[in-house]
């Protein structure tokens, strides 16, 4: 029967040893959104117009996020990061901005967990920033959108 | 009009300055979910019944990433803790964990953040623990229902 | 005669016992600047006229460089920060950029240390991010301009 | 026209992909230097005699401060430290202090942050050291002298 | 029946609650040792009279390692420290140094943690210092002296 | 003569070089013990019979300190970690935890000073977690059984 890997035998919780795996160049690709109320989405849009800029500062805070996946996440290993970067898609009707961050590493074990964490802290700090004039923002939909590298290979999820 | 209050006039982000705010005892209240696939929901309450346990090893993170709040989120302001507890309700049919974070301190500003990284850390680790065995995973619905105290008194979302 | 304080009387390092000062207001305002080519500033201002913006990210990283002080410098107390904000004087001739950083506190100790390292991570981010078309940049003229609140009463640097 | 690498064709900031560098050798020496009262310079080679030494202090904290570098400067690649040495040179009749920071890694990007970093954390703690004594300290002449491995090259600095 | 406070009436994990307790002064001293061969400690005694400094440099690492108290601990409350400082006694018959912490805040909680963290982290940067020469190092009798402040009043160990 | 490699001819403090040596597979397995009284002991066995477990939070919080330890140890170098795990022996009559941490790597130096830092950890978070109902918590014994990979080869303490 198919086990979490991240408990031995007897039910510890353990970080799994990858040190068999070889060093292989990976990628991840993740996403989430953020909803918001359309005032403080044009709040958002205006902002960045001018220099201050509440996207470019969730995107600092999500590529410095991805350095601390490992310090966050207790079963985490530390990955040496190649290279990272979040990107922000506007919906102005439907008033949510998509997150889309993309990790890279050359190294034993997947970097979706930075990927997400990025997603997440890019979220977190767009509500930071907002929530003086909007409480009912809400983060959602976070999940892995692609995935490359590795034994188990590419997945692609539907969408 | 209504502005964003982390940009000066001339739109550079800022920590706000709270010097003038009082201390008072806060409280927030946040959630989210964990979308998996029902296989994984039954490995995550199996364990559960043995030592090893997904959702002890989340509240762990959880309580943690409270602590690293004002460290992952730029314009965040350090305070001190005085409590946190999160907890996991398992919806079986709908395969989803709710995870509900509360943390309290008695300082200058609101606690709003320090509930919603509990509940965005714990979930990324559920994640990172299934990953292995769920690719699809979903985390969620992440936003404040309650908060109180301090000068905008208290806030309770509509559900 | 004048000793360290943060030396004992056998010359053991300490962190030194504040606990017997009140709580007051503490601001403090420090300074630094980056000198790059002329050239290198030009593709500095460029990028500021669009959405990238080298001053922008440095301005983030000296916000949260203030909240990890007391973890850089050994007997440096950690401080609840009130606010933080850091601004740029840029000099087109001097092909020099300065930094002013302000910090503020409630609390036992000053707050230079936070000001003054505020100032040296952003400088330190605007090398980082230009070292690849500029190899002499130079970050000078670290100094306190000015510090209020405490026992020790208003400083002013002759300037 | 040369650009900035740390933003990509949008202007969006990002932590560039060296996913394609090979891992070589490489060596960063920086040096800074730390200004004061001729009084306080009496103070600190007085200590240095005892025990106590701020100067040792000021080398740990360096050494430690290479250690964070990735954390604090937001686009900079996580490195494996091979070895950190940091230095200083007393020059009594200026009353200055000269750090000098050599910092080694075998990996995929260069190594200067790193030793900047030092030098700019060892002149912090100096100056937090001796700020009781002298609030005129100037920490000042930050800059990289030589670098070598990687695809660029060796670099020295004219001096 | 007496039931450990860091877990609600589910036996769930959690940060106790400390609001309702008042600011007092705190103190906590902690002690332990490092047994080590005869040989080892004559090279640490003897590089103690030199500039570099075994002890000097687990001084600093002891300092330090109090303000990430609560960042190590999961259930540990974060605090403002009023001061630190770490002594060793050196037994040279019996080859062991003893540490001694002391700890101090104004706060709601117990310093205790921090007082054996700046013991624990002494003795393991002894350790590591000295290990190329001693596999053989212990590092033990890490406990409590003294704790005064709070509710509970006075501590002192039996010794 | 043998001299600590941590400080240089002059007897500077350093990261000490290890540039040259070889990426190997290494492991290393550390002890420890917390002594507490028989009743304090009967509680931790209690709660592991339900959901909440007080060496749970320990195993995690030992995993967690692994990833910390070259931000703890001045000295250490950073390592990227393959694997950990963490046990716990219980001595009922005794009234005795023993700790058994390994931690994995493939590097160029070896993982002791990791596996000696969980078990640490892991003992602090039992002393909190116990500390409100037994004040005479003992940490001790804390040291390396067993070091595996690197030029020195294998090492196995006497028990």
């Amino acid at each position: 029967m198919s086990n979490l890997s991240h408990f031995d035998e007897a039910g510890r919780s353990r970080m799994v040893d990858v040190g068999d795996k070889g060093e292989t160049k990976r990628v991840a690709v993740a996403k989430g959104e953020v909803k918001v109320k359309a005032k403080t989405l044009d709040l958002i849009t205006a902002e960045e117009i001018e220099k201050g800029d509440v996207l470019e500062v969730a995107r600092v805070a999500g590529i410095m996020g991805v350095k601390k996946t490992s310090d966050l996440i207790p079963m985490c290993h530390p990955l040496l990061i190649n290279g990272v970067d979040v990107k922000f898609n506007i919906f102005k009707e439907e008033a949510r901005i998509e997150i889309i961050a993309t990790a890279k590493t050359t190294g034993k074990t997947g970097v979706e967990m930075e990927a997400l964490t990025a997603v997440s802290t890019a979220g977190l700090t767009i509500y930071d920033m907002c929530k003086a004039v909007d409480k009912e923002i809400e983060i959602g939909e976070i999940k892995l959108l692609k995935k490359t590298g590795g034994k188990s290979g590419t997945y692609l999820a539907d969408e």
